[in-house]
């Protein structure tokens, strides 16, 4: 009876995340009485904001938990309207945005509303590898265009013009990048947007990391052009990961196919998320975030610090998300093999770079600086022992 | 710059459901000030039940919404094996058990996990809008086979072996079944598991209704099969609509792929979600749902008994859900025509046949007895007002 005949081709071009290996093995260890500094996760260690956890607990209090329409609360659109009016000095209406599960569903909404079958789309590698992993579930292609340290991690225009086919429908970029948490700068943005617009051609711009950026500000793509699809989430800034609260901002001419996307795919995002989420752009929430904010940035000037002192290749200070994508190619060739060894040996979780692409992932690990600086100190005095040992 | 070519054909083969023109209608009737007969909505109109609502809060106290792993909640998929074992007679393990956000990602990874391009899966019209949908999203077709009230409106191992061709995969089938409210029985269950296990292909088993069946039980997929992929969800039974939880049951071979689809597609379900749904099997909680199930039969038969007298063409009385989808071609030969003349005439809002699929969906109303007595009372009075009128 047992048989794989059954699954699709669709679902085996999807692979699984490297770190799930390095998680299971990290719990197996603690399981064991062994403590882990863990560096491996992608998701803010802070509890939620307590004026959003309220505001969930109140909307309970209410009991009537039932759907939101397929596009998400009024209100909460209309403050994300806001939001971008103010942050961004850019104009949007509220049937533009759609509230979805996750950046998770903004994503694989943008990927469906826009992507044909055997047709492809350009992003970076590294990159965020869901993105990737969508675009083959959906039987069009990713082709992931290598970029390097001295380009920030970002694709230029020169290299979409470059990879630029008759199969190519559009561009996906990522500002803040995970891993590398380096930003596209306004220059860069308009230059790429040009080339896009030319080939008349999509633009995707993943915008989670937004908020957390810590010197320059982060542009939105919406600032140069109303033709272009904007992921953002409550997860990384706000704080609310275990919540799945995204939303999605389409041009005008897609609003239809995204609320029908939206109906199929989701019903809705979660209720009482939603209505947690309406006290997410409040004043005093918004307090209690940019310290938690500048306490990522001490975090990620310590460890910037510490991995350089370490011995570990870092090009610029990446200025945004809570990521260092450091080369490891002083210690090993094979930076899976490494982080494995790392995690057995020092007790230090990290993710390999493989998780991310194939553009000389072998070299780079990516540090995830969700958790206190005493974990990372901790964290880095136990690869300078361990450092020391395979010398 | 408006222009609609960068939406792909995928997204423009999803269609929209008409009830969303019926259930804006209706909005700006009573925004207008007059009272709408809601029956066209699918989901219960019940608040969440206390202790699942207390759970909810009582985990948000914690404040740490954190991601759960792709699966879901360890403690929730055991509470789940366990009422398989207590339900149905059948040992599933844990590792088979993966939390949802809501039935639509079930059904969206149970399809992505076995559909590939160009294949067929073949299911009943009329049936629920999104599976048909979802298979077009992924460009795999969805063979929808005419089934009448004579078979319960359900597959028979006849129908299926019928259609199958080359291109088939699979079959979906629900039980009880939306719109129709109509069982499968465990000879009928039996007969098509033995025509699709001779064919190699797989089975969908929509059972997100279960617990909600008046007279007989309903049986599961897995009583007489372990190679079968179930659906099922905390909305309908449970009440937990807003919160978007579901669970997808698959065979051992198809843990992995399931895991890696999920990671991707979602990361996992709303975490406090999972922590208020622990309660959802618990005796308290399953009095207050069985009490809301006597009524929910209640508001059927006084529905059925109803819309029969007013000359509404029904067959037998359906077992389970909460829906009656009524033959109303003494009236009209255009259902959805109908269905308008209704809410703007009567103030009644059902959900005409043509969402449901082409199976002489023209004649077909699908009333939701998801109101009280006294609204269903006053619904078909409005009705039986608007019918003389009309002659």
């Amino acid at each position: 009876m047992l048989t794989s005949k059954k699954i699709s081709a669709r679902s085996q071009r999807v692979s699984s995340f490297h770190v799930m290996d390095v998680m299971s093995r990290a719990k197996a260890l603690e399981e064991k009485g062994k403590t882990i500094v863990h560096m491996e996760v992608g998701e803010p260690d802070f509890p939620t904001a307590q004026p959003i956890l309220d505001a969930g607990k109140e909307f309970l209090e209410g009991g009537k938990v039932h759907y939101t329409t397929a596009q998400g609360l009024p209100a909460l659109r209309k403050k994300i309207v806001q939001f971008y009016k103010v942050e961004y000095k850019v104009d949007i209406s509220a049937d533009q945005v759609f509230i979805t599960p996750g950046a998770s569903g903004a994503l694989t909404v943008a990927l469906a509303l826009l992507l044909d079958e055997g047709r492809e789309v350009l992003m970076a590698d590294p990159g965020y590898p869901c993105n990737s992993n969508l675009t083959a579930l959906f039987s069009a292609v990713a082709n992931n265009i290598p970029v390097s340290a001295e380009q920030s991690f970002q694709l230029t225009a020169t290299d979409v013009l470059q990879a630029w086919s008759d199969k190519t429908q559009g561009v996906m970029i990522a500002s803040p990048s995970n891993p590398t948490g380096t930003l596209m700068n306004a220059e860069q943005m308009k230059a790429l947007l040009e080339v896009i617009n030319d080939k008349s051609g999509f633009l995707i711009s993943d915008e989670i990391y937004h908020g957390l950026v810590y010197e320059d500000r982060a542009v939105s793509a919406l600032e140069f052009s109303d033709d272009v699809f904007v992921l953002n989430s409550f997860s990384k800034f706000y704080g609310m990961t275990g919540w799945r609260l995204g939303w999605l901002i389409v041009p005008k001419y897609a609003i239809d196919a995204a609320n029908r996307l939206i109906q199929n795919l989701y019903i809705a995002a979660p209720t009482q998320s939603q209505y947690a989420a309406l006290v997410a752009f409040d004043k005093g929430t918004k307090k209690i975030l940019m310290e938690r904010k500048e306490e990522f940035k001490a975090r990620r000037d310590y460890l910037f610090n510490g991995l350089k002192e370490l011995g570990f290749i870092l090009s610029e200070k990446p200025q945004g998300a809570f990521y260092i994508y450091a080369d490891c190619s002083s210690f090993s060739d094979d930076s899976y093999a490494f982080s494995l060894a790392l995690l057995n040996e020092a007790g230090v979780a990290v993710t390999p770079g493989i998780d991310f692409g194939g553009n000389n992932s072998k070299r780079y690990l990516r540090f995830a600086y969700t958790t206190s600086i005493e974990q990372i100190e901790l964290g880095l005095a136990r690869i300078r022992t361990f450092l020391k040992t395979r010398v």
